[in-house]
């Protein structure tokens, strides 16, 4: 079993070496700016202790890994956008607009979404394209929501925004109720630390409150999983105490 | 052995029955308008004219078709976008970020393409998501070409920017040979129109030739394929001698 820093690993190294399709030409630096920005992985890291804990070995599970980190980049560079948030600064260094101009931005998410999916097409079957093109289209809607101000409730608004991505990795019921949980958990820490969403709707104490019965309900979801999902209950340790 | 018209009322009725994932909610109103645009549709006719010559039932190639016309349509609303062309007009209505906005311009490109890969990956093989994907990988690096204005020279240019989504539809070569002969004078045609491209760099008499030569060896091609292909030689001759 592989430890949740050698997962780490391995998705950075395979980051790194990761091939671009040589016609992206001068777009693989604007891209490549977008996916070392020092992200915590946490999508690919569960992909790939899921992929193990399953039985998989984690090598093949890579490229959907992977495939997931570049999607998130996708969005993160179109939402960065000065028509929608207008974000200059993203992790401590300039957007990739900010760093490359508009057009850039705008060309280089577009290059992540497709390398994104021509990496999840290098499986013999189509099913991990069908899952994280089902993923995103549901994310792109959620962004449309946000940025109308017409979002139903918060809920909604999260499971299109982020529990897509984390949904989209196993088909089976069991570990798709595991990764409802842990996307909610995502986005309620990631509102009590922005003072957001979860935050406003709930204060301080009563979003601390459901992010914790949240993290207990995804460590249940685990224990009814008939594997060694240690390095997974870890991961949703660490989700539920992060503090960036 | 269906005419033009029948093969584009085809893609047209496909078109408009197309139901788009439920999760893009609002964002299906400028999704529709952006495909909706009174288009050529001149790669979704080209796809079934060469499944139908190639021994298919052109049904059967409609979702193919019809994602090619999706991909096409995100790179126009993409392209149109103040940050690169900035074109508020087109096709004689306004673009889609002109008529719902900026942001939503970027999201429903991004939608259209991923709607586009959804619809690829209806099909059992994941063959067709492929080269869709590949396509779309060479077309958003020549629209990278295209802005920063570091174009090597025009063919490269345009077989990357155009050719890339004719040559998406078949795999055997002499009908990749002939989509790149169709992907060329597709692009010559259009840059004497637009007074652009070829025709600044081989003036009108010039380029009016080098579409001739190319129309000419577009349909020599067709005749080294062992099907019916007179339905494909009657859209070539309508593509050389199209003025708009």
């Amino acid at each position: 079993m592989s430890t949740r820093e050698e997962l780490i690993a391995l998705v950075e190294s395979y980051l790194d070496d990761l091939a671009l399709t040589p016609e992206l030409g001068g777009l693989e630096e604007p891209v490549r700016y977008a996916v070392a920005g020092g992200g915590k992985r946490v999508r690919p890291l569960l992909c790939l202790a899921t992929a193990e804990a399953a039985g998989a070995d984690p090598e093949a599970a890579l490229p959907a890994a992977a495939a997931l980190e570049l999607v998130h980049s996708f969005s993160l560079v179109h939402d960065d956008l000065p028509a929608l948030d207008d974000d200059r600064v993203r992790r401590g260094r300039p957007s990739t607009w900010a760093q490359f101009g508009e057009g850039t931005g705008i060309l280089a998410g577009d290059a992540l979404l497709a390398e994104a999916l021509r990496l999840a097409l290098t499986y013999p079957t189509p099913a991990v394209a069908r899952e994280l093109v089902q993923a995103t289209l549901g994310m792109i809607g959620g962004q449309y929501l946000d940025i109308t101000g017409s979002e139903p409730d918060l809920a909604a608004l999260h499971r299109l925004k982020t529990g897509q991505l984390f949904s989209a990795e196993r088909e089976q019921a069991p570990w798709r109720a595991f990764a409802d949980e842990v996307g909610l958990l995502f986005q309620i820490v990631d509102d009590i630390l922005d003072e957001d969403g979860y935050l406003i709707e709930r204060g301080a104490d009563g979003a601390r409150a459901l992010a914790d019965e949240t993290a207990e309900r995804a460590q249940a979801r685990l224990t009814e999983v008939p594997a060694d999902t240690s390095v997974l209950a870890g991961i949703v340790a660490g989700l539920a105490a992060r503090t960036s």
